[in-house]
This record gives structure tokens, sequence and C-alpha cells, in this order.
């Protein structure tokens, strides 16, 4: 077998076999297959697509192709939850110290924020935490305090690395079956007995339409399936932001109000996850799930479970009892509204808009301000009078002009798209 | 504009226009384009096609990416012929003298043989030629004798390079607007004001059915036309070997046979070719262009003109007047038949045995070996006896279990397909 020969098969329509994508992810990871190749074969795989099986033996195909981590001792349930990306999305920081604190062990591998979308581990350094723990680092403190976040790394999953930055300049991204396996192939490379997707739609999101959103949580958890994980997916709005923030220490210490007893969207989706995953762990049923995280939040054991992990990854557990000790930049802006009527925010735009302030990453790799942002004081939906103030922008010098053109005002209320759309599990 | 939005555009089935196609050669041409980003286009080419305007807009875009050929002082009607590439088919070195011979003149950009597939740079060789001639030297024998062949630079049709070593390790190399745009970015790099493109089907040719070559034929003809270049193009047999003989010295021999009057396929082919040309640049029938060529063989002027050529280019002329100079290999092993009937040779397998003996290349820049080959004594439709011997096997030590493959023998006669299919102008 020969790499080209994987990719002839696929241009002509057959359906791969798991050897056939066990050798293409083999010499994808050993830099045998050259960028070209891989280039050629998603090209091939976007164009012609992949049955959900071939889909499925290409994700194990590509867990295989690196280390996997080892299962922490000490018994447990392992939980996990994946957003596809959004804006102002801080569930994780919600969710994983309500979890933990009620049992449930966390080993959450994160992202960092790229484009419009933010990321976790940017939300874990505003708090002054390591995000780089080792292996054996990872392992201990999950034994110790339940819960740890950190990045992924180098030796996971690399046939996704590699085919990840070929995808990123080859305009193949936009793959379903290539979505589904790259997230999925992370996700199995861990060892979450529980794996909650959190698949985005609308402007924000990369996929616009709730079908599309659909049609890629069902694949995911067909996948899952395949590798025998019990995994679930909830498909939810992303056209304005989640919660009321967009940029790192402003989401930072969103969170921190929110286990503090804050209510917003923020809160209703993660208390949403949290039962979920709770009735998944623990077998109790959804509406007892969503009591028990609602009476972790209102107990302070939430708040204290997360300034146990901020300081055992080296934060500052001080800022996770008084959230305003997180800076921010010191040039604010207000954003009023220009006539009256129903307000709408584009989180595409605003999040762009804190990309631009260098709140966000425009390539990987970027070095970013966790001070500047957007703080919301009007929410989409709302009815707004003229030169009512919709929103502060907080930066340093910078200036942008997208962050007013992410704030609509029309004459007729717009219909509200549901929060969570459906879960598939 | 970026080389992602080009990929994109044509990843949704959009047809391109000439800018963008102008940019995307210019990033190949200039290495701002990954080789990923080649793949990919060329992916995308492949599985979703191209327009006729948009492969000659392609076409364009391939050629302006390097320098093209000045048109030599002193005037006079250029013609230029291209084969898509077969076995024994040394018609260039028929044509050539005998066409510049009456006065058309002959600036001939030659390639080199590639797998089972001969070249006519390296019978050049076989005389004892230079092919790397300057521009200027190019030039120079053009206006003097009206007649040079030699190898491309490096700057003609840089893109074309780039693209053809990638599709080469990608599986996209048969893509009907890629083949195309390959060849014609080439031919229209030089000066020709006729071209005339032999494409072959069969066994031993790219295309292995007729109506295939005719497809690649008809786009290429609307290419030239789209250029303002007089292009037509003949669908010639390539099952069978057009010659007597495969191998560099072997083939070389046959040619001057053929300028001597030997009568076979290959003669009847390059006299076509001719005849057809002739029409096309003097004005004459094609009988009457036929007899033109029939009579300048006959006189001894064709094979005075080779003689010419051979010595302007640094060669040895008496080899010309005597072919029986080329040196061929020692060893020589008689191919017989192993039964009595219909006799077939397949091309492909002969040219690919020729290869095996060191007669070939496996991989472009190999040395190869101009005395080894083999000799037919029967050809494709003749009824031979049992026993009787079919070719002669001329090697350097190295055995080959192939040749013996490449002589089919079957009780019923085979139809035999036409030497010339159709004619597209």
């Amino acid at each position: 077998m020969r790499v080209f020969d994987v990719i002839e098969r696929k241009k002509n329509r057959a359906e791969l076999t798991r050897e056939e994508l066990r050798f293409f992810c083999r010499a994808v990871a050993s830099e045998e297959a050259t960028d070209s190749q891989i280039a050629a074969f998603c090209m091939a795989v976007l164009l012609n697509g992949m049955t959900d099986r071939e889909c499925a033996n290409l994700t194990l195909a590509m867990t295989e192709s690196g280390e996997t981590l080892p299962r922490p001792q000490g018994g447990g349930v392992f939980a996990d939850k994946h957003s596809t990306g959004g804006v102002s999305d801080s569930t994780t920081l919600v969710l994983v110290p309500v979890l933990s604190a009620l049992g449930v062990k966390c080993a959450k591998l994160s992202g960092r924020g790229l484009a419009h979308t933010g990321g976790t581990l940017d939300k874990m350094e505003s708090f002054g935490c390591r995000v780089d723990l080792s292996p054996e680092e990872f392992e201990e403190q999950v034994q110790t305090i339940g819960a740890a976040v950190a990045g992924q790394t180098k030796s996971t999953v690399p046939a996704d690395k590699r085919m990840y930055a070929v995808r990123d300049v080859t305009a193949t991204v936009d793959s379903v079956p290539l979505i589904a396996s790259s997230v999925m192939s992370k996700k199995l490379a861990s060892f979450a007995d529980i794996i909650l997707l959190d698949v985005k739609y609308g402007s924000g999101a990369f996929m616009k339409r709730e079908k599309d959103a659909e049609t890629l949580a069902r694949l995911m958890v067909s996948i899952g399936k395949t590798a025998n994980r019990r995994v679930s997916a909830a498909i939810t709005r992303m056209d304005s932001p989640l919660g009321d923030n967009v940029g790192c220490n402003l989401e930072a210490r969103e969170c921190v109000e929110v286990l503090k007893g804050k209510r917003n969207d923020l809160a209703e989706l993660s208390l949403f996850h949290c039962a979920k995953i709770l009735r998944a762990a623990r077998g109790v049923s959804e509406e007892e799930g969503l009591r028990l995280a609602k009476e972790c939040i209102a107990s302070g054991n939430a708040l204290e479970q997360l300034e146990k992990i901020v300081r055992a990854q080296g934060g500052d557990g001080r800022s996770v009892r008084d959230e305003t000790r997180l800076p921010l930049a010191k040039n604010v802006r207000e954003i009023r509204a220009d006539r009256e009527g129903w307000l709408s925010v584009d989180a595409l735009i605003l999040g762009t808009a804190c990309a631009e302030l260098g709140g966000g990453r425009l390539k990987e790799g970027d070095e970013i301000d966790h001070t500047v942002g957007y703080s919301l004081k009007k929410r989409a939906g709302d009815h707004v009078k003229k030169g009512e103030v919709l929103a502060l922008e907080y930066s340093n010098q910078k200036k942008t002009a997208l962050a007013e053109r992410a704030f609509g005002i029309t004459a007729e209320r717009p219909a509200q798209k549901p929060l969570v759309y459906s879960f598939i599990e």
C-alpha cells in the first residue's frame, strides 16, 4: 500500500477500509506522507464525502497515530465537555468546578482562542494558572482534587495536528467528516467515560445553521459509539455572545460571578450541561442533576473548588474570591444605541472586534492582551432606547471600527432562536 | 485575493476567472503557493471539472508564469508536433527533417522518455547530439538550417513544472483539464504557428479509450484557438508499438531506415502528419502534401537534412548515413512464438520491459542505456507459426520476465483498430 493509493481510492469514491486509514494516518504522523498528499486527501474527502463507518475508522486511526493519556489511578467517573467554539462561552470554567465538587472527575484538555473565538486556556491564564502541566502533574492533580484544565501535549493525535495545519491553508476545513474526526480523535485520546459535545450554531459558530450543526453532532455521537464511549451532543445557539462579556479577564470575572449566583444564558447553559453529565455519571434524573448543580453553586462549594483548581495550577486564588482583582484595560468607551428598538448582538463581529483590540489571535501562537474586550450592558432581544449604553469597550490604544457594527437595532422584535436547539445521544 | 480564495471557489464549483487563474499561477511559479495548496487545487479541478473557457484561461496563465521563446528573425512558418507519449514513436525525427527540408521551420522543444514511453531527446543523444542548446544557439540553428531539437529550459512554464511534480504524488494526473493545460501551456510558450497534436489511445497511451483521447484532443484544440494558434489533433492508435523497434539506438536506426524508404506504421503516421502540416503551412491539398513528403524522402533530401541537424547539434553525421554504426547491446535473445495464431503486441508491457532492461527511466533523471531494447520481427496482426522468431531482445546482463508477456497469440484474428481514429481541427 502507498499513500498515493489511498488518495486514489478516495478520489474514486471508494469507502476506505480501517487498514487503509490506519496506514494513511501513520504515514501522516511519521511525516512519510507529504503536505501535498494530505491536502489532496482532504479535498477528496471534502468533495466525495465519507460514510459514517469510514469516518469512525478515520477517527480511530487518527487517535492511534499518537499517545493516549493513561487513566489516573483511584477510579471514579471521568467527564469531558467540548465546545466547537464560540464567543463569550465560559461554560467549561463553570462546569468543571461544579462537577468535580460533586465527585465527577474532570481531566480537561482545552484549547486556546483563535480568530473571533475564545479559549479556556487563555481564561485559565487570566487567573495566573499554568496550563502546560506535564502528564504526571495532570494525573496527580486530577487524583488529588478531582479536576485539572491543561493544554494537549504535542504527542497527542499528531496526525490531526498536521492535517489541521494543511486544511487551514487549503480551504478544506469545512468538511463534516474532517471536522468530526478532528474533534473526536482528540476526545478519544483522553480517558473520559462521558463526553458531552456542545455543537454551536449561528453567526459566531463554525456551523451557521442548526441543521448543519445537528448533522455534525450526529456524526460525532456515532463515532463515539463506535469507540464505546458515552457521547452526547447539545446543539446550542451562538448567534449572539453566550455570556455578557467578551475578552479573557472579563470572561474570567464572569465565571466567578456565575459561581457566585449570577443568572444569564451562560449560567443556564452551564447548568444544562451539568445536569446532563450528572444524569449520565450518577444515574440521577436530569431534574435532580440540575438541583444538585444549583445547590453546589448556592453553597459556595463550586467557587471553593474553582479556587482549589486555580491554586493547584499556580494561579492567584484571591482573584477567584474577588474577581475584580483581574485587571481591565484603562481606556473605557461607551457604545450607545443610535436609535430606539430591539437589540441584536452579532457574536462573530464582536468576537472579531475583541481580537482586533488585541484580545484574540489572528493566527495561532499570537500573544494576546487579557485586559481588553467588551462588557455588554444590554442583551440581544432587549428593547433599548436611543442613547442607552449597550456595552463598554476596554482597550489599550488600539481602535476598532468593528464593534458598533456588532449591534443591530430594529423596529420589529426579532425572533429569538432557542438556546438549546436539540440534544442527541 | 489569496491562493486560499481561488481554491475555495474551485471547491465550490465556481468557474474561475482569468484574473484568479493568473494570480494562482503566478503564486505557484513564485513559490508563494504551498505544495499543499497546489494539491488541493488540482484535486478540486479533478473532481469538479473546468469549463473549456476556464481551462483555456488556466493554460494561458500557466504559459504567462514563465518566459516565452522569442520568435527567430528571418520570417517563415513554424510548425510543431506534439505526442502525448507512446512506445516506438519516432515520428518527430522523421517529420522534422522532411518538413524543414521542404521549407517549414521546426523549432522543436522535446522531452525525455519516462516509464514505458520513449523520448525524442534520448534518441537525439543516440546520434551523439547535444540537446541542451542555449536560447541563442537554438535560434541561430533554426535560422541557419530551419530546424533544431532541444529540451525546454527551466524558465519555461515554471507553474507547470511545480504542478506536475505535485500531481505525480497526489493521484491528480488523470484530469483532462489538467493534462490539456499542462501540454498546451508548453506548446504556447513556443512561437509555433501550426501545432499538430498526436493524441494517443490504447494500452501504451495515457488515454486507454479512443473517446477519452478525443475529449482531451478537442479541449486542447479549443485552447489553441483561444490563444489564436492553428492547432489540430490526430487521435492515433497506441495499443502496439508504432514502429518495429523499442529502445533508443534501435529507434534512432529505424528513423534513418524510414528516411531511406522503409514503409511501416511509423512511416505512414509520419507522412500523415507531414501532409497535414504542409497543407496548413503551404496551402496545398493534403494529397499534394503527402506527395511532397514522399518525394522529399525518395530524393534523399530528408536524410541529408537529418544529417545537417545532427551535425549542427554536435552529433555524428556518419551514423545518419550508416545507421548500423549506432551500437546495440551484445546479448541478443530470440523471443519465439509458443503456438500458431494471430499476434498481438502490447505496447505498455514491451515499453516497460525495455525500461527494466535499463533502456527507459523508472523516475525522472535516471540514466538510461541507449543500446538495449527490442526489435520486432513480426507485427501485431501478423499470423505466426509456432517457433517463429517474434522479436530480438538486446540486453546488457539485466533480465526481464516481462517481454514474453507482451506477445499474445490467439486462434481468432483480433480486430485491428485504425491507426488514425479521427482528426480534429
